[in-house]
């Protein structure tokens, strides 16, 4: 196992009804800025639900944090932070708006040029304003982490910046509150939580076997449940579940003291920055690549991989480790998410525009080896047309 | 699953040399007490370590802390805190020391009779000086948890309490510290872990599939790597394992959202306080008839860790049941840790004297149905003789 240093102090509050305790969480004499997106939360009756435990609070609203959150958008957040006093956030919605309130939360009280925090991917965030979350979409893991991805529309990028400040204090996980998601965001949900998992289990082994077993434990669980919430959008034991695993997906625990990939999440970043396919669907074209690509550095965990997850025992090396990353395509297909460039209508002529992207935020070696250079990177996206 | 509240803010410092990075996780100006056992921290080197990190700050040392640690010794320990005016504890052992230390914490701080912290469970407790850990025996979880046990020698007594205001502020976690641990607390450790996840895992299904899987990891890494940690005693690798699942067992995690049982640790209890056990001794005697005993309202987890964590696939459902109590029952053996009581001396006499303990203690309806009255419960330590 490597060394590492973990800690993860976000309070959860799980269950049906769990968003009547939020009061209790935020200090009496806060003045609090809710953020949300779209207004599906406001439709849907979870903003209601919010305002009614805050009703003895000082209470202001942010709309309109879009997925992919931009850098364009949360600065007017920020102003209003500053205009109206602001000293405690509610994010209400999903990871998108949960990371763009966790950038508003450093950048209101940054001591410099806010974007600088996400071209230092957060080296330079010595504190935040305090902030919970209203989780209404399980996938990223930001309601009990402390990353988050922001898009600057105007330069076509996507950066990420990691902070310890930017930990939620409290984040409610009431699985009813994801009946209503439409069926393209559960199936993108599922493909991230999956993927998050695999980026940090596929690599190469260090003897480290809780974070094998759990990361195996989370990824058996969404094969199980993934169709399933696809099938029977109203059935709470099914989103708990899936609620749970997407939060441990990413909570720094499975990460802890084994090596760690992400060479699929940083190319997948540069197609979403320009082509704007969900984050998810770029996820599910890249993986089978990452995985047939660099298949001989990730031999021994792709064949623990396909013997726990799979239950594949037959076969040669090769035929077992291709079966893996068959299944896997198979379950991000069976999950309504399709896994090629070409269906969502991106030729080849994309390769050098992407290439060139990568290169100039810096990506140019990635993977647990930092040997996917710009080289192989082309081989992946080659392989994903 | 069932609603819960999940917290934990213990910052883990795991790996070789990692005592070195203590001096930056308490303030400069603290006046430290460190706590510690019976010595061999003193005679392994230890703690040495840790006075070398902390050169810079004002440090004094209370010794002596004993397995089970008593009520008497730990009033001395308060007695130093005020007279010397401690602002941060420091525990450098295994469980019993951090327990000890968690007792210190709020006792030194507490606005009443300091027995009562423990006759009240914790429920009292407002504020508790902060401390850390630095972990030297892989067992009880207490490095990551809020929770002690304490003995008053003069009632025969061993109370538990719980409290958010005694989470280790960090604990060191380095595998290495373990390699001088006599075999039978090698031994105990395991057994001790295991038990832990046990109670939170075989009690009736509520569809927290993420937890189930989580324990069954943890119960198949003891398996492995137990014996292991008995036959080749400076196996980095897998003394790391071994620290790592016994923190995880009980720090909050596995058991949130599930059902959890703890009769084999209240009835465990009793034996100690009566008869000088090792604790883990007494988990080794009383699980297996716990299991046992109430193996119908178990059935369907039982079945279930039957096949995932003994790969018992075979035989009729009662014949499954069986054959998982009699392999964890001949695990403990091969932990060396013997598994009833005639084996430390104890007759059927015994059971009378420990019922009139049980309910003197008011542990009158244990397991996760509370329905182990004081006859379920004789049953139990007779099953155990």
């Amino acid at each position: 196992m490597l060394d590492f240093n973990f800690a993860n102090p976000t309070h959860i509050l799980f269950g049906k009804g769990k968003i009547a305790e939020i009061k209790n969480k935020i200090p009496a004499k806060s003045r609090v800025l809710i953020t949300y997106g779209g207004g599906s939360v406001k439709k849907n009756g979870t903003l209601d639900e919010v305002l009614a435990s805050l009703s003895d609070h000082t209470v202001f609203e942010f709309s309109g944090i879009e997925p992919n959150p931009t850098y364009e958008t949360l600065m007017k957040a920020v102003e209003m932070v500053h205009t109206n006093s602001i000293d405690f956030l509610l994010a209400v919605g999903g990871g998108s708006v949960i990371d763009g309130t966790k950038f508003i939360a450093a950048a209101a009280v940054f001591d410099g040029e806010p974007w600088d925090i996400l071209v230092q991917h957060g080296a330079g965030v010595r504190k935040a304003l305090p902030f919970g979350s209203v989780l209404t979409l399980p996938a990223t893991g930001s309601e009990m982490n402390s990353g988050a991805v922001v898009t600057r529309k105007s330069l076509q990028a996507k950066l990420a910046f990691l902070s310890p400040f930017v930990f939620p204090v409290f984040s409610v996980l009431d699985p009813e509150k994801t009946y209503t998601l439409p069926p393209r965001q559960i199936s993108n949900g599922v493909v991230d939580a999956f993927v998050h998992i695999v980026e940090q289990y596929l690599t190469y082994p260090v003897n480290g076997k809780v974070q094998d077993r759990f990361a195996e434990g989370l990824l058996l669980t969404l094969i199980e449940e993934g169709p399933k919430a696809l099938e029977t959008p109203q059935d709470y034991e099914v989103r708990s579940n899936l609620m749970w695993v997407a939060t441990l997906a990413l909570n720094g625990l499975i990460g802890a003291g084994v090596p760690q990939d992400w060479a699929t999440h940083m190319i997948g970043h540069e197609i979403t920055a320009r082509y704007g396919l969900d984050h998810a669907q770029t996820l599910a074209v890249i993986l089978p690549s990452v995985l047939t690509v660099c298949k001989e550095h990730k031999r021994e965990k792709l064949l623990q991989y396909a013997e726990r997850v799979w239950g594949i025992k037959e076969g040669d090396r090769e035929q077992r480790m291709n079966a893996a990353i068959d299944k896997t395509r198979d379950f991000f297909e069976q999950m309504q998410v399709k896994t090629r460039l070409s269906d969502y209508g991106i030729g080849k002529d994309s390769i050098p525009l992407l290439l060139e992207q990568l290169q100039a935020h810096g990506m140019i070696a990635l993977g647990e080896h930092q040997d996917i250079t710009p080289d192989v990177s082309k081989k992946i996206l080659e392989y994903s047309l």
